[in-house]
C-alpha cells in the first residue's frame, strides 16, 4: 500500500477549505492530518467549527479533527490555504518561511515576483519561480498561488487562442455566482432577483494576473504578456458558476475552424495529465444557447471549463460565452492540481520525502 | 373640458400591451377606446381575456371593452402596437395602407427605409421619413416605430458622448430580465438561479438598430452612423430591468468631466419635453455599485435610465453599467412619446382634427 | 404650524431602523431628531454609518444626523427601537427606567406581564398595562411592544373571526421572506432556489405572542387566551411579504358568507383610525390564486395585510392564505401605529407636553 | 447474457418523460424500444423532438429513435406513461383494452375503482386490483398509476405511523417546485421571488389520493382509509423538490422515541426490495433546518425521501418537515418501481413470456 502525504488545510471552514477537503478526503497522494482556521474556530472539532455547505455529508476522517491555529507547528509541510485575504498574507509568508510549501487560493501574494502564480495546464513552466522565492526567503518552503476564479476560467478559454494565434486585446464581461464571494457572502435581500455591477478588486484582480499567465518565464523572473484586457464585473443569483462574455482580437487572423483546432489541440496535451487533471479541460458547444450554470459547472467534476457560441465580433475578432465552477475549477481544484504537478515532478520530492521519510518511488 | 384622442391598443393582452394600458388609461391627452388582440381573445371581455400581470388592477375604464380582432376597422385613427412580431409585421403594414397611425414596439419594421425608428430624445428629426412613407404607400396612415429593448437603454446613454464627442467603437454585454420575453416568456426552470448566454436575434437587432437611430436624417432618408459596435446578450433571474456592461472609444479624446458634463447636457436638453418625459432621461451614481435593478428601475416612474461607474477601459477609452427598464423606457413608454412628440409637433394634427373633428388648440 | 414631537430611534442602521426611518421622516407628528445604534455606528453621520436598502433614497433630514450610543442621554422622550435582540433587554429597560417612552419592534420585552404587546386595532385595550408598567418601574417610562411580524399579519387574520365567532384551534405554515431576518440575514448560498424549514425561535414566537395579543385585560392583566396554535415556520426565496397557509376551527360554526362579513366589518371599525392606518385593513381576494407578495405586499403601502382563496378545511374548519409586508405591517408600521394612538388617546400627552412645550390641542 | 423486456415510454418529450427515459436507458431489465408522443412530436428523431432538460446528456440509445404517435401499434407490450392529463385518459385506456400494460404517472385513472394506485413500499397489496381490472376490460392490458408528486412524499412519510399507530388527522402544507408544473410550466415571471398559493386540483389530489392509498384492499377491491386530511398548497421558486410542511394525530398516542423507530422499522421492511429502491426509502434529520431542496433531494439517487425537525404539535400530535424529488421519487422513480414490482412478484410474466418469448427465470 502507498503511503499518502499528510496535508494540512488553512482556513478550512470557508468555503475554498471545504470544497478543498471534498476534493481531498478521497485523494490517492494526500491524507488531510490537518485543519486549520481563525482564533473562533481553533480548539473545536472540525464538525463544531464548521457550518458545512457541501453537498457530501462532512468526511468521517475529518469530523473530529481538532481545528488548529494558523500558527507554524504543523507537521504536514504541504498546506492548503483558503484563508481569507485579510488574514492570509501574513500568515502564509511566515509559514513560507518556516520551510512549509503553501498551496493557496488567495489574493495576497499571486502579483508577487517570485510567487508562481499558476494554472498548470496553462504556464507550468512559472513553477521555475520557485527556485528564486527559496532563495529570497533562504527557505526550502515556498508559496505557489493559483489565479482568482473569474481569471482561471478566462486564461483557460484564452490559452488555446495566446499560445497558437497571439492575443493583442480582451473585453471580458462577467456574470458570477454568488458562491465566489465566499460564505456567508452576499446577503440574500442584495441579490434576489438583483444584478450587482461591482465586485470590490475584481476588475483589476482579472486584468493584472491574466498577463502574468501569460508571462514568460526567462532568467527566473516572469516577463508579462504584451496584451490590453478589460474586465466588468456582475454578481448574478446563481449560487455556483461563472459566466463570462468574452470579445477578443488575435495576432494572426484566422477562420473559425482554426479557433476550434485550436481548442482541440489543447485539449489533446493537457488532458488527464495529472490525477484531478478532467478528460477535457474544455468543452466545446454548438448550440447557441449553451454552456449554462444549471447545465454545465459540473462538467467533468467541475474541473473543465465549457465554451460555446464562438462568432465574429463586428468590434474586436470573435467573441463567444465561457463557463467555470468557480469553487471548484476557479478555485479549489486549480489549487488541488497545482500541488499534484509539484509532486508529479518531483520538485518538492525529496524535501518532502527527507521530511516523511517517504519512498519516492510511490508518490509518481 | 378638453377632449382626448380617442386611441386603441393592439396585442392588449401581451406584456407590452399591458403596459401601454398602464400607462395610457389616465393619460392626459388618449383614451383607450378600442383593444385588440389575436382570435384567442376577440370577442371576450378585456378582463376574461387577459392574465392581467401589471401590479396596478386592471384599470375600470378598460375591464369590459370588447377584445377586437386586429381588422382595419378601428373607429381610432391612432393605434399603438404591442403585437407579436410572428404576426405585427402584415397587419401594421395593412392598418398603415388603410389610414391608420401604427405606433409599434414591434420589431417587423423597424428597419425599413422609410419607416422612423425613434427614441424622441435622441433622433427626433427621423420623424422626418413619415412624409416618405406616406408617399409610398399613398396613405395617410404611417407607422412609426421604437427601437428593441436593450438597444433603446444603450442608445440613451450613448447619446451624450455620441453628440458630442463622436463614437467609434462600442462592445455591450447585456444581463436581461425575464419581463423582454414577453409572458409567458422564459420558463421558471430554465432561469431560477441560472444564466442563459443567448437570446434569439438580439445581438442582431442591438448592433443594426442602433446604428439606424445614431444614423442622419437628409434628402428624406437616413444614412447609417459609421460605427462598429458589438454586443453579446444574456438572461439572467431578473424579473424587470436590463442591465448592460458597456466599453466605449470616442473619437474625440476627453477627460472623465467632460463626459459626466455632456450627460448633464443632454438632460437639460431633454428633460420634461414631452408629458411622459422624465424628469431627467439619465441620472447618473457615483457609487461604483449602482445602478441595480432591485434600487433603480423605477427611476422617473421607469422613463429614466441610469448609469454608473463610469471607469478607464483598457482596450477601449470608457466603461460604465446603465439600466433601464426593459417594458417601460424599453417599450411602451418610448411609444408613448412618440406619440405625444407627433401630437405636441402637429404632424398628425391636420388629419386627426378633421378625423375627430377637434379643435386643434386642445391638443398643445 | 404644528410643531411636532422630536423622537428618536434606535438599532436605526438595521432593517426595521431603516424602515421606520421611511414611514417617519415625512411624518405629520413626528420629527426624526435622533438617531441611535451600537458602538460601531455611534460617532459616524447616518449616511456612513448605514448600509441603505430603502427604495427611497435616504431622506435628506437624517443623512447628516451623527447617531449616537444607546445611552440615556436622548433629548427625544419618546424613541422608537428596532434593536437587535441580543442588546435590546437592557437598553429599551434601562431607557423605560430613565422616563423615556420606547415603541419597540424587538422581541426582549413582548412577553413580560406588564408591557403591552399590541397591534391597534385587535388589542388597543392592552394599552391598559402602561399604567401598571409605570408602578412597577416607578418612573414615567414605559414600553409598548408590537408582535414578531409573523404573528401581526396572523393575529390580523384572526382577529375579525375571533371577535365574532370565537376560535378554538389554529395551524398555521408560514413561508416568509428573507427580510424577516434583517440584514445580511440570510446568506444568498443557502436560500437561492432553496427552502429553509427552520426559523429559530419563531414558531414559539407566534404560539406564545398570539395568546397575549388575543387575551383580556382586566385587573391591569392580561388574562391569556384559551386557544391551541400550532406554528410550521419555512424561509422562502422571497425578498419581502411573509405568505401565511392557515387552517382554523372555530367555536361557533358559520357559513362562508359570515365569515366574510366579520372581515368587511372589522374592517369598518378599523380603518382609517389613527394617520398610518390602511384604508382596508384587511382585503379579500376573490381570486384563488391570490394574494401573492408580487402583487400584494404593498398594498395600502404595505400598512394593510390580504386574505385569500377561503375554503373549507376537513380538518379543522375554514382554511385560507395570509399574505403581510413583514418589515411594514409587520414591523416598523405597526409600531408607527402603536405611537400614534398613544398620541391622539392623551395617554402621553401631559408628559410629552410637559417636557417638550407643546401645545396638547395641536397633537390631535 | 440476460435479455431486457422492451419497453415504449408515451409522452416521452415531457418533464416526466425526460425523467423516465433517464431513469431507464441503463436500466438491468427494461429497454426502452419505442418512444411516443403528440401530433407535434411524431416522426421525428426524439432529438428533434425534444427540448432535453435532463442534467445527462441525451442517452445515446434513444436520440435517433423516432418519436411514434399514441396508437396501439407498440411491439412493446410494457407501456410507461408520462402523458399530459388533457390527452392520458383515453390513449392509456384504449391501450390497456388493446392488451397493453400502462404503468403510468398521469393522473387520470388513479381514481378509478379497479385501477391499483401504487407506492410498492406502501401498499403493494392492492396490485391485486389488477385482476378484477382486467376481468372488467376483458383484456390481458391494465394500468397501474403511481399517486401524484405531493401525495407520494406525503404517504410514504406517513406510512410508518399509519401502520404501526394510525393516524386520525393530517394538514399538510406544501411548498412546491416549479418541476412539478411540467415543461414549460411556470412562466419565471410569475414565480421569480414571490410564492403562488394555488395549484390547480392538488389538495384535492392529495387529500383523496392518500386514503385511497392508505385504504385497503379486500375483496377485489379498495376501502377506503378513514383519515380526515387537509392540504394547503404552494408554488415556490425552487426548481426540484416538494417540502412539506405536516402536522398529524395519531391513533395511538406514543412518544418521540416510538416515532423514530417506527420510521427505522418501516425502512427495514422495505430498502433495496427492488432493483431501483432506495437504500433508506426514509431518511430522518437530526439538524433542526434540514431537510433542503439544496442539500437532499438527490438523497438515494432522488429515491429517498427526508424527514426532519419531528417535534410536538399543540393542535393535532406530531408536526415535521419532509422532503422528496418531485420528477423522481414523486413520478417517474415511483412508476419504475411499480414496473420492477410487478416483474419481481411474476404477476404479468407468464404474459410477457409468451409475447416475448423470453426465458422466465431470467427476468427475476
Amino acid at each position: 500500500m502507498k503511503s499518502k502525504i499528510k496535508i494540512g488545510i488553512l482556513g478550512c471552514t470557508g468555503a475554498v477549505g471545504q470544497k478543498l477537503i471534498s476534493l481531498l478526503y478521497n485523494h490517492p497522494m494526500f491524507e488531510i492530518a490537518e485543519l486549520a482556521a481563525s482564533e473562533n474556530s481553533a480548539g473545536k472539532t472540525f464538525e463544531k467549527a464548521v457550518l458545512w455547505k457541501e453537498q457530501i455529508p462532512i468526511p468521517s476522517s475529518v469530523k473530529s479533527l481538532i481545528v488548529k491555529n494558523c500558527l507554524p507547528k504543523f507537521e504536514s509541510k504541504l498546506l492548503f490555504s483558503g484563508l481569507d485575504s485579510r488574514v492570509a498574507g501574513n500568515i502564509e509568508m511566515e509559514l513560507a518561511k518556516y520551510g512549509y510549501i503553501i498551496i493557496s487560493n488567495s489574493k495576497n501574494h499571486r502579483m508577487e515576483e517570485s510567487v508562481p502564480l499558476i494554472i498548470p495546464e496553462v504556464n507550468s513552466s512559472h513553477f521555475g519561480l520557485i527556485k528564486s522565492q527559496k532563495k529570497k526567503w533562504n527557505s526550502e518552503g515556498f508559496i505557489v498561488t493559483n489565479p482568482n476564479c473569474s481569471t482561471i476560467i478566462l486564461a483557460i478559454s484564452l490559452a488555446p487562442l495566446y499560445k497558437k494565434f497571439g492575443l493583442k486585446k480582451i473585453i471580458v464581461t462577467t456574470l458570477q455566482a454568488v458562491s465566489g464571494a465566499g460564505y456567508p457572502g452576499v446577503p440574500s435581500y442584495d441579490i434576489l432577483g438583483n444584478v450587482i455591477p461591482f465586485i470590490k478588486d475584481e476588475e483589476d484582480k482579472i486584468e493584472k494576473e491574466t498577463l502574468k499567465i501569460f508571462g514568460k518565464f526567462k532568467k527566473n523572473k516572469i516577463t508579462f504578456a504584451d496584451l490590453k484586457i478589460s474586465a466588468l464585473c456582475n454578481r448574478v443569483p446563481v449560487k455556483n458558476g461563472h459566466t463570462l462574455s468574452v470579445s477578443v482580437e488575435t495576432e494572426k487572423k484566422v477562420p473559425k475552424e482554426k479557433i476550434l483546432n485550436s481548442i482541440v489541440n489543447f485539449n489533446k496535451t493537457n488532458n488527464n495529465s495529472l490525477h484531478s487533471s478532467p478528460k477535457n479541460i474544455i468543452d466545446f458547444f454548438e448550440q447557441f444557447d449553451r454552456p449554462q450554470p444549471m447545465f454545465d459547472i459540473n462538467n467533468h467534476n467541475g474541473m473543465g471549463i465549457t465554451i460555446g457560441n464562438i462568432r465574429k465580433c463586428n468590434v474586436l475578432d470573435w467573441k463567444f460565452t465561457v463557463l467555470g465552477h468557480n469553487l471548484i475549477r476557479g478555485a479549489a481544484g486549480t489549487a488541488v492540481l497545482n500541488a499534484e504537478w509539484l509532486i508529479k515532478n518531483n520538485l518538492t520530492l525529496q524535501y518532502l520525502r527527507n521530511k516523511f521519510n517517504i519512498n519516492g518511488a510511490e508518490l509518481k
